[in-house]
């Protein structure tokens, strides 16, 4: 069975959960408290050199790590997945996007609202982050003013890994009332067969 | 034919030209000058909402962005990507790993130093990076330290992905001579069939 380390209010973990109950797929959940040092254990360093919440073990004790490498694995030949060369890459150029632009903006500002509880000292990155953060979520409502999900029909994995920390951006200080297509699109993410929330 | 808009110093669109040339697949090169902020007009903006480089446009306009996922569907059906399923998920990982982690630690370095000319308001986050570069490089050093290539001893689109900014590190002013499987390593890669250098 696969062992999923995570910690439960973390987007990143939450997309593996998502995917796994989607797909049907049994695993068994780690938690690992990332705030508690958890991730800095020698253990845990065995199995993630990174030290960095999710990581996935297989049966046989094989590791992988990087939230959107995990998706894709355990996504593989499902309808997650565009069987269309092109869609394949438009699906992980919104992976990518997400990965380099849009958590390290929306879920930062969350974990310093949520996580840290708004310290002094990362006030102005805050309100910095708040301004570029209003750009992502407005080319995400844009991407979404044709089309249901992010790259066109078909749900994929670029919807779970843009859903993961868009659906909690509030707790990250931004008012979704402002993207009126992401909310449509929040609600048919959260309406597919297998959804679960994130402490479901 | 496929036309590459990029900047010939950027690493990210490296990865494109490295990756065309090892698959001898045909290209034109379009040249965008950031600097000049030719990334930010309406034509540029027309093809890529961020207004980033690199993109690749098709023989038929469709316009792919994230450097990671173009070499992704420019190799596909290639030898750069693994078979086997975990493999390429290994593949993927180190890429995302590469944009989520590396990326933004050694190529903005880079920028600061090369591209800027070490603007004094920017000389602390400077010596961030180089803290947390020094570990990136030393974890990299150590995935090298029993195998021939990131993944092991297939040569795939996760060495092109960590070369392309690697290679370079020195122009962000990190010493690679500490980092002796990653200079063997380096050496490998440029000894790759139809390798091109970043001005070639």
């Amino acid at each position: 069975m696969i062992t999923v380390y995570g910690d439960e209010k973390s987007g990143n973990c939450y997309k593996i959960k998502l995917t796994l109950n989607l797909l049907n797929i049994n695993y068994q959940w780690q938690n690992v408290d990332l705030m508690k040092g958890e991730t800095k254990t020698a253990e845990f360093l065995a199995k993630s050199p990174q030290g960095k919440l999710p990581i996935i073990e297989l049966a046989d004790g094989r590791v992988l790590a990087e939230s959107n490498a995990i998706i894709g694995y355990l996504a593989k030949d499902s309808m997650l997945i565009p069987n269309d060369e092109f869609d394949k890459a438009l699906m992980y150029q919104w992976m990518f996007y997400e990965q380099y632009t849009h958590e390290p903006c929306i879920a930062v500002a969350r974990f310093i609202q949520l996580y840290q509880n708004m310290p002094a000292e990362r006030q102005s990155e805050y309100e910095a982050l708040h301004a570029k953060g209003g750009q992502i979520l407005t080319l995400l409502n844009e991407q979404l003013s044709d089309k249901p999900f992010v790259i066109g029909s078909q749900f994929t994995l670029a919807d779970i890994a843009l859903y993961a920390y868009t659906h909690v951006a509030h707790e990250g200080g931004f008012d979704l009332i402002h993207y009126p297509n992401i909310n449509k699109w929040l609600e048919q993410v959260s309406k597919q067969k297998g959804y679960v929330s994130m402490f479901g």
